[in-house]
């Protein structure tokens, strides 16, 4: 139940947070820190959790100090994909007291949401254990923040989905009337598809899931069936096809969906709706 | 208790809705529509809301239908800052069907994010209505997106805060001691303040707050006091200060902490854990 | 053999576009045209394949006017994925001089490119036609224009392949011996890779691709490996697979290696050293 | 005949190499050595031309590896401008296995193909070796790559010519009409240009020639004029002016146009044509 | 009469320095130093004002050095804020001589402007000593530089004032028609600030000065008044507001000005018309 | 005496007046207009020369109303180059007033600046009217404006010089002991220039000069000298080589200078010191 946790390379991330800096500091800075800090003062903190969560996101927000001076330490406490105490101290960083206080809040923003994301994914990841659902999310992410979301579900113990529209086929309903069915939908797909790129097919009935598997439909995605429809559709898909169900599983619904034997259960509340961990910086 | 709903520029938010399409489109762009949907074909679509909730970033979020392509189409029907019913229509949408396939998800994202906001701050708003309070928001959003969250908290019926560290001086706790107390805080605060920038100073006691209105402070923020407290930091300041109540307000505790006399009301959870507003696009 | 030819969405190949420009704009712009044109003087010009090819990019590289100049009319006479004699007109430019002649270079050396990797691929895929098998790209394309090269694929008849080292985990030899051989290799993949992501190894022997298809590979590169050995390896498979050839695989080689039975052949020189096909503009 | 190779600033190709490591990146990342490689896995590679030829683009190309990990060292075994023979380590690098098999291909690539036209110049160079004839490119280059292939003609010990169309006023055919003929055009560029910008006009006719060195042209373009034409343009321009042969010179060709005493050759194929030099990463 | 000078992060000046290299070295670079110093050669240089003036900008201009290679040692010898006689050594810059004098321009043409800006500013600070009246300046800055320019003139010890349209409300004569008048407009003001953004509003005669006082204003511009009816305004509002003094006050009027009695005159020619500090490098 | 004016493409100076907005608007935008505008207001209004002066930057400046509202109509009515009196109206804009207001100081700030430099490059060009001097600007300019403020040179009747470091080699003192001296310094710059690139070389005395000249220089810098020996430097070349007064050139000398016979003056203070033509939007 541990979580998948190597953080994106800085490659990656720098350029968020470089922008969620900027966003921060406009072209005035910080003026509070210039205004009452004395320029020589220095300071040590830690970045706490205050509530118990699993920890995603802390090497990523506490690089904001490195772009701001290169004078500030941080050394990181908690890994990421490890779960902390309420209390507990995640990271130190001493240095010049003011770069440390600019960056302040935009490293605790996009470890508070990332680790919430994270929370949230262990606790749907909990209440599937003993199942051989994998948990994972979807494309509603925050605008700007996909990479670092999806990551922050790896580090809940969660798997990928796609990364954006780019890497995979996935065939929805609004594309399959368009498409002329699913049959017809499968074969477009395929043509396109190179040898690498893997076709999942949305069907929200069993008619339609008959369908998909005689027109060879390796992944399909089962949208807003019950559950006693949900197990129907693994007995008659009987391991040709990988079955993701989809579409409004609420918290409470997960043990149940899991048990009916799908492979992956996709949930989108894991980053449009999940409430951010409580994370500060207390000066010691 | 309408909201405040005047969207932002489009040279503000076009660069944030660019960001947003690359992010899903990649390099390879959408494979899904470009493989099963004719070039030819077209729809007309409709984005619903699911569940009932205040309205914000319609304007925004349909914009990026524009940005793929001209030949797209978009009437919006619900204002930002109005209530939309559930089941209620936001917008249509109709053109070439390839492009709007393209741009669901990414409009999708955003007007639910906004409404998310929206719909939370419209409910801490009607918890406080009848009193002087305003309710506000913090700088605990989603990094890259705060522009467009403080503008869902103003459509929602909530006042603005600070931008940004560049905007106002706020004067925490981390700072009290580095800048030798309240006092000599504020003196330096007001050393550097032009005249259009306002100083707020954050007190955790009563006897803070003594100090704070002898230096002349005229904003003072009031962390984490019990109601009591907060009615007593009300009459002793008798109107010598604005005074906003901040740090562990639940939505429980709006009322009674409106009820003290505080003239704002600041609320991180409005940006880093209201859950999205549930809206689709429904072709029709 | 006509190939696959959707153009990437604008909102993909407008930046690239705008840094070719700037690149060839500099700061000061086409003073030769702004010298020696009046700003008055219209023209009408053709774009012509001065060879035969096979025509990609030109849908993108004459968007190039519409970037420089409202007033500039664009007709394309042959779409991307067709095949143009020499002497035959493309497309047909017209408006006002100045920009037209600005844009000119920018649009042919994109047209140009583009046009010669289709060229190429639609060799290779001529040459194994008749064959199962399909021909495809690598990574090794030109910084920056990797979307562009493998769309140009795609006209030319060919195939998908990585987009780049997000997309699907391809386990090379520099990576087994860190890995602890194909069999750990394979099982750490899978635990990476969601339900959505393809995982294919590489390797260089047949003892090789038995440890492969003995770990579960669906999908395996034969690297280096003359015919016979590929015949060998098509048979040891036995469906089991896809097989995918690569590395050395010259022009000569295609219809032999097509012959042994596997699914895919990577080409690295269709994008590393395929000649630009000849394109001009003609004022008429 | 050994090239001048004095690489670009890094404040020239950074956000250059930063645009291709995005590309190979994506938002996801190297999710293959992320899955198969342990974290603390190091190697040492060594950079090798697998076939001999001019190297360009060492310091450039390896610069990659900087970018995504401090702890990678590299040493460079061979300096731009070079010949390397088949086989010949060109760099060594070592460190984290990670993030070198990361930037691998972005450095190969960039190496490859700036090797490849280098190696492509220094055998123009070698044809025309005796004559005072100086090699050089156009613009004919791939979009976004101009300055790094500019610099390869360079280390290949060829010459520059115009960086774009803002650095030199160049008159070309298409410009002609609309200005009214050379002299025309002549006294426009004149009147346009600084004292430090250069004017080159293109003439295709003996009899244009003798039009531009009426008007005082000082360098001339001859366009696609064969070898005893050129021969004729030379004696008849008894060096009033700088000679540039262009337009359609194969290899084959070069020593006899050489010797017909023009002063410069461009060559558009160098760029557009030019098959990349195959480099590799063997780890060691 | 010393300036405030903390200079804004590097993270919101390192982008302006990079564009301003960017334009510098266009993508062939230096190619004088190229060409002309050997790779070896160092130096050791000192940046002198040539006359005498207010600093500022040192540490922003000489940051491009750092930005051009590693080996460059940089020492500032006058501090931002600080005056300095003609032929004072402000900095010296020792190390590789070639990304030195890449450097330079960029360097002294930022350090000139802003030293230039703050040079006037302190002397009008110095024209009004002895009166209350803080010297500020507009949003008439240059295109790009306006957080630099600011900046300047707090080095040069005058006050901020609204760092863009966004951080404070300032209503003028334009806006006064179309809002329905001063009453008007002050209330739709207070409706759209929260309570840290300031509101201020420009008045032309004492008549609207008292319209705006009675409004409630707390901030009023008093635009192009002569001196005796600025005295009569400052007697009018008997401190019920903060008034400031614009437009068309010339370096002679300013002790006039000041000794009205207002609290802030504002001067737009600090950043639009200031001629830069002459300033040079002395390689020594 | 009329300047040359043909404006940069909009690819040029598009991305600079986004840039100018955004610094401008910061990411809450106009606040100001928002709250006390009415939604459907509109206004007519004029763009208006408050003093004399040469125009510059007329359509660069107003096209910044276009990014903020397709529905913001433009009229120029005073072409870049011309000659402005005092009260003359330049433009009129007219169309939705929030946008209008939103742009205006941007617009404004473009205009001012370039037109002042236009303004005091005219006066210089008109000092010199009579002799064969042209003049130019130099490097000496604001950071991210070079092709801008070059621009409004030309606009003025200047002529062009070095857009960068990029473009021309230019010897200057600070090179020669690097570079052994002239004679050494222009053989290797020849070596480094293709056959379109001035080698202009700096120089201090007449003896310098009769190096320069020696060694084949076919432009040269006269640096700080006074008159008698720039009319030395004059008789000395005989048409040798192109001649430019450079250094410390005030305009009371300008004449002086030019009549000794230099070919080129060029002037730093054009672009750093010139202060900004008077521009204001007048709303009828």
């Amino acid at each position: 139940m541990s979580g998948s946790a190597v953080p994106p390379s800085r490659a990656i991330f720098q350029p968020l947070l470089a922008a969620a800096l900027a966003e921060d500091l406009g072209l005035a800075g910080d003026v509070t820190s210039e205004a009452v800090v004395p320029a020589s003062a220095t300071l040590r903190a830690e970045i706490v959790a205050r509530t118990a969560g699993r920890v995603a996101g802390l090497t990523i927000g506490t690089a904001v100090f490195g772009m701001l001076d290169d004078g500030i330490g941080v050394e990181v406490r908690t890994a990421d994909g490890e779960d902390a105490p309420a209390g507990s101290v995640l990271a130190t960083v001493s240095g010049p007291a003011r770069p440390i206080l600019t960056g302040e809040r935009t490293a605790l923003n996009l470890i508070g949401r990332l680790s919430g994301i994270a929370t949230a994914t262990r606790a749907a990841v909990a209440a599937v254990a003993g199942t051989g659902a994998r948990i994972t999310g979807t494309r509603k992410t925050t605008p700007g923040m996909r990479a670092l979301e999806h990551y922050a579900i790896r580090a809940g113990g969660g798997a990928g989905h796609r990364v954006g529209l780019f890497d995979a086929i996935l065939v929805k309903d609004n594309h399959l009337d368009l498409a002329g069915g699913i049959t017809a939908a499968v074969a477009a797909a395929r043509k396109r598809a190179g040898h690498l790129m893997s076709i999942e097919v949305e069907v929200e009935t069993l008619e339609q899931l008959g369908e998909a598997l005689a027109a060879g439909a390796k992944i399909v995605m089962l949208d807003n069936m019950d559950s006693p429809t949900l197990r129907r559709a693994v007995e008659m898909t009987a391991g040709r096809a990988v079955l993701e169900a989809s579409g409004g599983i609420t918290p409470d619904r997960l043990a149940e969906v899991a048990a009916t034997g799908v492979d992956v259960i996709s949930l989108g509340w894991l980053t449009h709706s999940a409430p951010a961990l409580d994370v500060g910086l207390d000066v010691s």
